[in-house]
């Protein structure tokens, strides 16, 4: 059966209300409008905010229901009327973050922060005000503007990254959030330097693509903190130095026994934890004088010390790891294709489930796992 | 009378307890140790500094007595032994922030943040834990290892700058904190660039100085904010381009206004003064993806809200405004020579006084001056 033109019937995890699981649901996914792509979703994996939204969704007065998941790679099905940059059968990884290219931002070269449509992907919608996304008459809105969770979904030709036709799915669609974050925070948010120290707060995916990033830097220490000390051998394998559990007994508190380890503190401090105790610990792990602390995510007040900064430390934040999705996915397919071993992508897939796992998948997540399904 | 190698008796202003006013007071000032240097003190500033160590000192076991005073300017009376940087005789300002060039920092040539002698020096003593000034047989503690609110004082040889011989101490003693921490705030920590939007909270001499700084780095628009509006005439003489009190009535919150005024956001914020609640509102004023809020002085926890740094903000912090004092002020008083207007170091100069009348010159600092004494 021929689909473009045509309104898909497939199976997606829909969010019908904050705080309880997703249901597998059958939902219409609408043909493309103007600048829009139609995209079959092949992988996705869960994250955080995900879970965020799910269970804290309705404090925030976030729409639903919803199709979660920003995570994921798949292949075009159709394009809507004036999309040129990709084409029915590319590979392609949608882009919570879009890069339109014409923005002020975007056009400015200096961050990947694109406000093409921000407004109406925070709401759940496409730049019409609508979703493509329906349940029985219903509108079912789109997180972030992607819905990665869903078998089809629609985005912008703003949102999505086109990439080599060779690229294992499975594997590359970890580049959609997770693993671009963590690897860009090092390299283009804190920029780490060659012979540098690090400490990276926090093991899930984007604290393990943290320290990805730092050894592709070259640093010359990694220290890696995490409260699972069963993390310990995933962060070593990939390029951490050494390993601290904060919590741990008896042991001084965690900036202290970094400051004392690296005789005054780290260059750089790549906060993934999310949690706001845990930026104030790393921002003063770092070296006065020139220490860097960035935030990787984090999306409530957090309390540092005036003297902290005044001493000459800097906290910064990144969203996506600074990648400009469109123009910086691809060139990061290719480094993983030639050597795989630089961004190890295999590494950070901890289990492989199905759609209908989805919330077994979120429930590995919140104890630790980082799931991917298939 | 030959002073070299003898005990001086001057008077000074001392601290004698927190919270009280200044005691004009003969104090004796030691000659200068291995490695320290007698300067005859002839200008001296007062800054919220040193009113902060009277007025809160108690609360934060700093030592009393002392002599208070970091900003000055004079001529260098005697040195001790193997003193090779200045000669009896040298035009000096002193050094609160020392720069000694063989500690790690200093080599680095990454920061100004010197650490020899600090923790001494934040003790108020010298090297040797002592101090050069006593009062009937008691120690008397000097500010910052320097204390300029006396005719005399004896600072570590890195605690010094020489400058040349033809420049106008009554002036130049301000390069000693608040005209190069401001100036350095916008041009070594935040970096302007030529053609972006400052805006600057607080207008006291290192606000104002900041002004100065963002002028000499080509900034298109300097937004001076200040709840006095009686500095308006002063920030547009020195460089501002528009001015705001944001506690005029019916007005929106200073952030707010300021995104505004900018279509989302100022480049550079440069935060001067010292409020934390103030510091969480000039990080909201820069625009995000790449908007930077420089703290010149912060002491205290301060608040902030994570989603302002995801979004790629940036907030650091600056002591003395980055300058490597020894090295970097005689290059700044070359430049104030060549052409006065650039730093207009005249502007910042609200009241000249006596030392006896230190009082009424920290009362006038705080109600909105900032006086210096000849």
């Amino acid at each position: 059966m021929s689909t473009p033109g045509t309104v898909i019937e497939c199976k997606a995890a829909v969010a019908w209300e904050p705080g309880k699981p997703l249901k597998i649901t059958t939902v219409k996914v609408h043909p493309p409008k103007d600048h829009e792509v139609r995209i079959k979703m092949l992988y996705a994996g869960v994250c955080h905010t995900d879970w965020s939204y799910l269970y804290h969704g309705g404090q925030q007065d976030w729409p639903f229901p919803l199709v979660l998941g920003h995570e994921g790679a798949g292949v075009v099905e159709s394009v809507g009327p004036q999309v040129t940059k990709v084409s029915p059968g590319d590979q392609v990884i949608p882009l919570f973050l879009p890069e339109c290219g014409t923005c002020a931002q975007c056009r400015s070269g200096k961050t990947n922060m694109c406000r093409n449509n921000w407004a109406q992907s925070q709401k759940g919608v496409m730049a019409d005000g609508t979703s493509r996304v329906s349940c029985n008459q219903q509108q079912v809105y789109q997180f972030l503007g992607v819905s990665c969770l869903s078998q089809y979904t629609v985005v912008s030709d703003a949102a999505v990254a086109r990439i080599r036709a060779d690229a294992p799915l499975e594997t590359v669609c970890l580049l959609g959030c997770g693993v671009s974050t963590g690897y860009g925070a090092a390299l283009n948010a804190a920029k780490v330097q060659r012979g540098s120290t690090c400490a990276v707060f926090g093991l899930g995916a984007v604290g393990l693509a943290a320290v990805v990033g730092c050894r592709a830097a070259g640093a010359s220490r990694i220290i890696a903190v995490d409260s699972n000390s069963q993390k310990t051998k995933k962060a070593l394998a990939l390029g951490a130095t050494e390993f601290i559990n904060p919590q741990e007994p008896h042991k001084k508190p965690v900036q202290d026994q970094l400051r004392e380890m690296t005789s005054g503190g780290v260059d750089y401090a790549l906060e993934c934890t999310g949690d706001v105790s845990s930026m104030a610990q790393a921002l003063e792990s770092t070296v006065e004088a020139w220490g860097v602390c960035v935030v990787a995510g984090c999306t409530e007040p957090l309390r540092i010390h005036g003297d902290q900064l005044l001493m000459g430390r800097t906290i910064k934040g990144t969203y996506f790891g600074g990648w400009r999705g469109a123009s910086d996915l691809p060139g990061l397919v290719d480094k993983y294709m030639k050597n795989k071993k630089d961004l190890s992508l295999e590494t950070f897939i901890t289990k492989r489930l199905r759609l209908e796992d989805v919330n077994t998948a979120l429930q590995l997540l919140r104890s630790g796992d980082s799931p991917v399904r298939g």
